[in-house]
């Protein structure tokens, strides 16, 4: 649904909606005819919300495509993730919690190796620690380059981000990185005329780097992407009318959450101390998107046990977050994460959205193949849960005479 | 999915992928309360396959859309039957195995009748034979038009194929045919002003034509339509990143395969025969398109216990076709075509995806009906399959961070 056409029907109101997302919540069954995680998860919480509510899965972004935690996450919040796109650099800043000002331009930067002909033998310098990373990155943050102020913050390993701040910066620059070992990495070249002051003082950061680096046995030279700039799109609250907090452990997920203009409550990595905050602040906000990371984490270290044990987990707690009784409840994840993949995956996502004014349908389990029978369909687009969610909170005006 | 979406995404593996197309698959009862022809069949191996896979029905083109075969293939195969439109000139020489060159224009030809003053009294010249028709083509044949080659081939009745082979020729000329009885053939009038010279050319033809056939006492004039050329569409291996095969028996099929780009291999009639085709050439190729037409064609003549008995005889095959490990197996129609209505219908048309990565929905019977219940969903869009078969055969990157 285009904002153009929902901003108009959205109408005020008082009620309260709640999105709590299970990273990674859909899985697979880890042997041949064997149940995935949630379906082996008791959940009898989830599935008394199920029974109450509408339930079926949703594609982040289309049938067969896996997303990164970005697009999904944005579609999620109603922004079509393929109109909505965000750089790599400004993803980078919001991982590591970097505070972007508007016209600051973001890349993420990794160290390379290169040999004396100035040819890449090693895109990531061989993953050097992320110690020694932030060792370099405090050489490389004291280059000067006069016009423009430089940020250099560490990642992981070999990866780091890099900011620069000045007047009349582009982020219509290509990339330095020639993405294959045995080439010399690329001058930044503007891809439009407007990067080309950009371009040549980040020609001027890098020439400067490699004469910092020239001595590291490994990290011996940089390789920049994704050059991006905070992007100027709709805010959250002008497109649905709803003042709204995210509660997240993970700097990347408030970083997403900011890039749309709610405001951001940091919580330790435990779903008790997410539904203190959220408790705290209830009276505060219309909407509210508590992220809840573990799950993804278990997916990803492949344990497939332990998914099982942290679904649980937050079912646990359902009761406690329905006693703050919100008027519409929607449980679901930002993708798939099945333990026999160890990593994201394109299946469809299972989700629960309740109210006082759904229509329940026939299912009572909250479980993947359950959930396929369910009232939104198995793939249902992840970007109109927000619109669905609006008119369960009666803040949609109809449409039309 | 747009192709400019996907392709970035592909990333190669050395897993294989088998479309099995089942033509004119989908069935509707015979009689009240009765079976489908897929119901009503015994399909052991095609229900032990829904029940690992994933299932539904899928739409080639839209809700209430009848597709021809030419559409409903190329949302088989991934392209947007809307966007990419194939010309019928393109589409009749195709399915005689004429063999097109870049640059030539085809166009599809009737035979009709017009009386004395020029005005035509039977759009299709009393559908004279087939045999008629090859005599007629070679006096056609011998006309002579500077600058340009003529190829005149027989199709059935009073359809032919018109191919022009020359410099600078164009498609945008408009049909001559008046679509209506009582009216004169339209000269070639060009569409856009590129098709100025090719229309003259055209006129000098028809011209010639009037002059053959004159003394012809049905087929005495010639009416065509749908001038067209090679499509410069994506190929298939651009975008999918697949090595790929086609098995069929009928040029038409073999035809659509060749615009998308995969290499052909023309077969027997019989499934064993492509069979053994498939098998010959399992280890050199990523994809195989294997089509079979017999189901088809009993469902175009009424026939709905040769439809039952057809599938069974499919039915059986599966297990050989398993033999050779696929990675993802597709088994579907390109569209439905009920016994009882003797052509191709709007009805969403069974389909089963399987792979190791699959997520199995509950659906364990190959059916109209228990096909609504998979988790594919009861219209799931035709050109979504390659993605997900894509997906499911590990050869996507994920989109975004």
């Amino acid at each position: 649904m285009d904002f153009d056409f929902i901003k108009p029907l959205v109408k005020p109101a008082k009620t309260k909606i709640l999105l709590l997302v299970m990273d990674g919540l859909g899985g697979l069954p880890a042997e041949k005819d064997g149940e995935t995680e949630l379906e082996a998860a008791n959940t009898p919480n989830l599935d008394q919300l199920t029974e109450q509510g509408i339930c079926g899965l949703h594609e982040p972004i289309g049938p067969g495509i896996t997303p990164g935690s970005g697009p999904s996450h944005l579609a999620l919040f109603g922004y079509d993730p393929q109109k909505y796109q965000i750089g790599r650099g400004v993803l980078a800043a919001s991982g590591i919690d970097f505070e972007l000002n508007s016209g600051d331009v973001a890349a993420r930067g990794n160290f390379c190796t290169v040999d004396k002909g100035g040819v890449v033998t090693d895109r990531r310098a061989g993953r050097i620690s992320t110690e020694k990373n932030a060792e370099l990155c405090v050489l490389l943050e004291k280059i000067s380059v006069p016009g423009i102020e430089i940020f250099i913050k560490p990642v992981k390993e070999h990866r780091f981000l890099l900011v620069i701040r000045g007047a009349d910066l582009s982020e219509h620059v290509l990339d330095t990185d020639p993405q294959a070992v045995g080439e010399k990495p690329l001058e930044a070249k503007p891809s439009s005329a407007d990067g080309e002051r950009t371009a040549a003082l980040l020609n001027t950061f890098i020439e400067k780097a490699a004469t910092v680096l020239k001595d590291q046995h490994l990290a011996n030279m940089v390789l920049l992407r994704g050059f991006s700039m905070l992007p100027g799109w709709p805010k959250f609250h002008e497109v649905f009318g709803l003042k709204s907090a995210a509660i997240a452990a993970y700097p990347m997920y408030l970083g997403l959450a900011k890039l749309v203009g709610m405001k951001t409550y940091p919580s330790e990595n435990k779903i008790d101390d997410e539904l203190e905050i959220l408790k705290k602040h209830w009276a505060d906000f219309d909407f509210f998107y508590v992220h809840i990371k573990s799950i993804d984490s278990a997916g990803e270290d492949g344990d497939y046990f332990r998914r099982i044990r942290l679904i649980e987990e937050v079912d646990s707690r359902i009761p406690l977050i329905r006693q703050l009784d919100p008027d519409v409840v929607i449980v679901t994840g930002d993708h798939s994460t099945p333990a026999i993949l160890k990593a994201h995956s394109w299946h469809p996502v299972p989700v629960i959205l309740w109210s006082k004014y759904c229509r329940p349908d026939s299912v009572d389990r909250f479980a993947e193949r359950a959930c396929v029978s369910g009232s939104l369909g198995p793939h249902f687009p992840a970007v109109d849960l927000m619109p669905l969610a609006l008119a369960n909170a009666l803040r949609l005006d109809k449409f039309g005479a």
